[in-house]
């Protein structure tokens, strides 16, 4: 710690985060200090944004002058506590100053990139092992397997450092590390050693990767959804079983109907002789992958025992896969509900600790005083500007007293999670360089021209008519002019809209669209003289560049659909679905990851993909003689095999939409191997089909009744309100419509707010408006709806009793006509 | 009417329903009378089970003596009232005694059965026009039709002498069967006198048949399944534009990235060069039926190419499929709320009417008496038993005043939707006739055994075993002789359970599994019987027959299921949706004759079917050149055709579970008529699979949670409150168990109820019961919530707002975080 004077002040430089077990390297940074402060009071905190340095100057007499270390701690955890809440981060840490400092860390975006960067390496080490894409020496691969493991130990040893010992070993996801990590290390000496003496073993613990996606406290998400799969199992366990035992009983049906008839299959071979074999192709004809091969022998034999399969397909298909989905949503939606409960409870928890630890006492209530709010503020979010602290200030300490009171202060989490979008008004930099010509009339002209709706629509139809071109055939040389007149066309746009708005609003942060036109005009222009300039060279190379360029052109077809308002409503609330998709992929990489290492094991090899030009005889029947003239064979599925990670996943993605290639593929791998083969298919079938995609569609559906019942929320509108109170308010509408877009600028801009006095003036030239309440998942939007329903001054129950919610114990509610239908 | 004088009583017997124009049969029944009451207020009525006669005794002095018909009349109109709150029709009929009387005809079951027959016949009638599967003379057909128009005229003009003019002719339902009435002769005349010259036309107006079965005032649920459709439409219309745009978006791009390659599909054909060709595979890619033969070709050529596949299954098949999900189950919540808050308005309207009309004041209230209240519910009820009529009164007149309030008028019609089960507790016979055998210490030891849990496992196994016999090959003669050993233990069963429990009660009413068990056996044994007779006959016939006992015997294999307690609650839940699946049948026949008689009139003959057997070289293609080395003939799929309305209709129902077939099918008729061809499948497609199917599963998910979210209603718990207080409850686990299901019998018992002084005591061998709440429908459950949610003294808004309910419109609520999530 560092204590410099200027100007009657101290300044407290106070370097933080230097943990000396850490290598982190301080960047020096410049410091703007106002040093002519009349009022001394001001705290500033600085973070690079690459490093989580808090520097904090105190300028002019602290009002807290004793014990000033304690204060600086205090502030720390409380921070931690503040930031924890808006991030709903629930890791339980130690509260001494080493804890919380190394806690900072544990947090910190470097970390969580190299934990997640070393998890992808170890989940990509399957593409190099045997039987491998690219094949790596077991060397090579062991070794970056020891090192991904001594990374995730070092990680795990951080947090134990942070968070309780008792507590630590309580938490099963970390012993699942710990163990995960011995057996691993064991697996790899035993399979090394034998592999030294040219035995060839199974690396058996590959299956276990996926643990260290699932279970570091990062992937929050994806345990989630791990957990709704888990609690939605014993509801569908019983489901699953009445499903079962119903295809039993058709399939004893069709034994006794059809086993004695001797009928024949289209392929020649006996039909529904075995009960086994029926048992499986009515599993399958579920999927209604077999449909209608399985029932055209019944049905040329008599017409009415189509109704057999009929009936079949009602019950089983139609009425238990919507059972299955009705167990699924139902769980999903029960657990959401108790998990967003339980978050809301422990963000006001921890609000509630962080009060505790900086309330004063003023007059008859407790209180935390502005300058520690403001430091407050600045530690828990270094990079906020200067007028969005004024904003939030405003808006906690309404009657301006010098001090946030506790409901305020409760609110301070949500307050930081909303975006507010600063918009300084600029002039365009040509009118300031040449203001004669750009207020010009035919200057003017230009400038409404382009601004008009019909602009916009003109365009929209020059891009639907290059769709066309782009469909007609290629070797036409009036169409390959065509193209050089459309890349002309879309250049004179953009430069147009240059011409006419402010380019750095053009360009600004969250113009999506605005960079994904100039993006691909650029990679188009580019690409359409690659392909010229290759095409009169007489060769064909590089294709796979050209094909993403070739991909990117089409894409900007989407333009077309983002002027249509019905269709950026759709278009948003899909995007608004993405991030949280994601979570759905974690959970798909790790089923499919075992999936795909299980059946690597099992099937590698026995299905050998030939080149379509070899004329081999072996490419016929897939270099597996139990294959030929199996309709596997015939239907070329040679290339779906388990020869390595890529096809195995590809193979799985195949079997997800589950299809015709379902019944040949299961019953392909079980000609190679056993007839057992097929338990792998229905296995992932149920793992996938029933669960997966079934807790997929709830959240789609989740996300869309969400999206369409939703209203601000009450903290939303408390700042709305605030801002409009000062007069800064830009409706969204305007910016949305462009009307403000060629002045604005979409980009904070420090301000001196902290005088009070002369505040009014300086926030003259800017503009807040709330970023749009689109972009917000489900979870955020559930929670706020939640929230809004505590009353400001519940506390909320015990910590215990918040850990031990429990679905629908919490809220022993009636069902009312508004919230069953 | 008659009067006839008994006893210084004046009985008045009133015949109403026999309307001149109507042939119904009076038939004669016999009254028992009381003849000796000492208060001559009460009124009986009396309905034959077959006929709608409502037969009233007044006995003695009534207590409004002046102006009786002119009462009576009143009876009449307020029984109207509250037997269509009862029902929720809503039907506007005039108010004169003629209309009530033919208004209370034209509701009979007689006249609906006798419409929706001739509806059945006018389907029917498609099955025997060319193209036929029992070809019959256009003369016979065309008479069957106008005997179905006459029919369907004649009840239209019933309908138009019961409701107002104005409301008749400002109906489109009946506007729409008029112009379908007069348009189907039109086209009968014509096509018949085209066909006698011998130029074949075509019956264009058959497509129009299923109006009749939408139309009619009676297929309230099926129009409701269709407004559901058309509500959902404008919002499912932009999605699917959405959706259509990224099918040709991504059309473009596979046909830029591979159409260059000359690749060739499996068949040799060319690989996606066309762009119709594209998009009509990519189209069908989303059903997942050409999974992954459409990909196999661009995939041997690169595996990156299959991440192209890939994305556009994940955006198209489960991101779009999903927001189909979500917008139709959206729509369908939000407009059956607000179909069923209009119908609880319009029920509580009309309770309104008929409470106005029977009306006198006591004291400061308006109150009915309890004599008006009795003839009331006997008009209304007329198959009501005394001591449930005894009941009913006790819950509506609590304070035994003599009269009923508003409040509790209002719930008579729910009081009457109730099923309350009486209870009788009778003894055995066999106990009655020799007692001494019947409780000797074998006879009780055998009765302690039946009754035990152990006796009910113990023949579980007993069934599973047999399941795996009847999986075993049949002929082994040691399985054949373990048909007969299992036959006889079921009957040993049944007898056991006969001589210990009372069998009026164990074959009373929904005893349903005692019935289906005891049916099963004897079917088996018949079965069995019959079987063994003709196979040492050496001849195998009758075989369909035999098909269906054999069903009937595995089907005993459910009542394994039965006994579990958690597979009885899904079950139960399942057949409790059962009622209103019917109602997505009529809607799925109206989609699907429609397409079928399109389907007929443009593929019939094109495709043919030959035997399996036969040898005619036609018979590899279908009987159509075009077909020749197609894959359709060579999957022989050539049963599956348009060539009468069963095989189009099974066709139909294989493309409903889109499979590999849909793009095989479509391709076939394709290329024996025309691409455009293809647009027919693609229509079905979109009609049935997204919208039909996903309104079936929105259906299904609605039941599902109301089953989850349900407690017992308002009126049903006062009932019960009184059946506690008169006690004479029985609890339904305990009838359940079978612990009283020995001694009780559920079959109503008439007893002199009228007395009130010695009523406890005659209630005294008797029992009540709610009859099971899982058995009713998502409607009446949903509207019961929405109803205990209207305050009762409220009376509603007017009649011109109820109808005129938008969804959304009328709650203006604040999303809550309860039901929203």
């Amino acid at each position: 710690m560092q204590h410099l004077s200027t100007s009657g002040c101290t300044i407290q430089c106070f370097l933080v985060f230097i943990s000396s077990s850490e290598s982190l390297y301080l960047n020096s940074r410049k410091l703007s200090m106002p040093v002519s402060q009349p009022h001394c009071r001001i705290l500033i905190a600085q973070k690079t944004s690459g490093g989580e340095h808090v520097v904090l100057f105190m300028l002019g007499p602290s009002s807290e002058s004793g014990g000033r270390g304690r204060s600086e701690e205090d502030l720390l955890l409380a921070a931690a506590y503040v930031s924890d809440a808006q991030y709903n981060r629930n890791v339980p840490f130690e509260t001494s100053p080493q804890a919380i400092r190394l806690y900072y860390f544990y947090n910190h975006w470097t970390m969580r990139t190299v934990t997640y960067f070393f998890i992808c390496v170890d989940l990509a080490l399957a593409l190099f092992e045997e039987p491998a894409w690219l094949p790596l020496p077991f060397l090579v691969t062991s070794t970056a397997e020891m090192l991904c493991l001594s990374v995730f130990l070092g990680r795990l040893v951080h947090f134990a450092k942070v968070t309780p010992q008792a507590v630590f070993w309580k938490d099963t996801k970390n012993i699942c590390i710990v163990v995960t990590i011995v057996l691993t290390l064991i697996d790899v000496i035993i399979y090394g050693s034998l592999e030294a003496v040219a035995i060839h073993g199974v690396r058996c613990t590959r299956v276990l990767r996926p643990v260290f996606l699932m279970n570091f406290p990062e992937s929050r998400q994806i345990r989630r959804a791990f957990r709704s799969l888990r609690n939605t199992l014993p509801d569908i366990l019983y489901v699953f079983l009445l499903f079962l035992f119903s295809v039993l009983l058709f399939s004893l049906m069709a034994l006794k109907l059809f086993g004695d008839r001797g009928l024949h299959t289209a392929e020649g071979a006996p039909y529904f002789a075995n009960i086994l074999d029926i048992a499986f192709e009515l599993y399958v004809l579920v999927t209604a992958a077999n449909s209608p091969d399985v029932m055209m022998p019944a049905y040329e034999f008599g017409w009415w025992y189509s109704l057999f399969f009929i009936t079949y397909v009602i019950i089983n298909t139609y009425i238990f896969m919507s059972v299955f989905l009705a167990v699924v949503y139902n769980n999903y939606r029960k657990h959401l509900k108790n998990e967003i409960r339980t978050l809301a409870y422990l963000k006001r928890h921890k609000m509630i600790e962080a009060f505790n630890i900086l309330k004063v006492k003023v007059g008859t209530e407790f209180v935390v005083t502005e300058a520690r709010w403001r430091r407050l503020v600045k530690v828990v979010a270094p990079d906020i500007s200067s007028s969005h602290l004024e904003l939030l200030l405003r808006t906690s300490d309404e009657g301006q007293k010098g001090h946030v009171d506790k409901t305020n202060f409760l609110r301070l989490a949500d307050l930081l999670n909303i975006q507010v979008v600063t918009i300084n008004i600029k002039k365009h930099p040509l009118e300031a360089w040449m203001p004669r010509v750009y207020q010009s009339s035919a200057s003017l002209l230009i400038q409404r021209v382009v601004r008009h709706r019909t602009f916009v629509w003109v365009y929209d139809v020059i891009i639907l008519v290059n769709a066309v071109f782009i469909a007609l055939d290629e070797t036409n040389p009036f169409i390959s002019y065509a193209e050089w007149l459309f890349l002309f066309l879309y250049v004179i746009e953009i430069l147009l809209k240059l011409y006419t708005f402010e380019p750095r609003a053009y360009f600004g942060w969250k113009q999506f669209w605005n960079w994904f036109d100039t993006l691909i005009i650029i990679a188009a222009l580019v690409a359409t003289v690659a392909n010229t300039t290759i095409q009169s060279a007489g060769k064909y190379s590089s294709q796979q560049i050209l094909d993403i360029v070739l991909i990117l052109r089409i894409l900007r077809l989407l333009r077309v659909i983002v002027s249509i308002q019905r269709f950026r409503v759709i278009v948003t609330t899909l995007i608004n679905i993405g991030p949280t998709m994601l979570t759905f992929g974690g959970l798909v990489v790790v089923v499919y990851y075992v999936f795909a290492i299980v059946g690597m094991e099992v099937f590698q090899g026995r299905v050998r993909f030939f080149d379509p030009s070899s004329s081999s005889p072996d490419a016929l029947a897939c270099g597996n003689p139990a294959l030929k003239d199996s309709a596997f064979a015939r239907g070329r599925y040679c290339r779906n095999n388990f020869n390595d990670l890529a096809s195995s996943l590809v193979l799985l993605a195949e079997l997800t939409a589950v299809n015709q290639c379902f019944a040949l593929i299961a019953s392909g791998f079980a000609l190679v191997t056993h007839q057992a083969a097929k338990l792998y298919f229905i296995g992932f079938h149920v793992v996938v089909v029933i669960l997966i995609v079934n807790i997929f569609i709830a959240f789609i559906l989740e996300a869309f009744f969400v999206a369409y019942s939703l209203e601000k929320s009450e903290v939303e509108t408390a700042i709305e309100k605030k801002i409009q109170e000062l007069r800064l308010g830009v409706q969204e509408e305007e910016v949305q419509d462009g009307r403000l877009a060629d002045s604005v600028d979409a980009k904070d801009c420090g301000f001196s707010g902290d005088e009070e006095d002369n505040e009014r003036e300086a926030l003259k030239g800017l503009y807040f408006r709330i970023a749009s309440r689109k972009y917000r998942t489900v979870d955020a939007l559930l929670q706020q709806m939640f929230e809004s329903e505590i009353a400001p001054e519940d506390e909320g129950p015990s910590l215990e009793e918040i850990l031990n919610l429990s679905p629908g114990s919490s809220h022993p509610r009636k069902p009312s006509f508004e919230n069953s239908a």
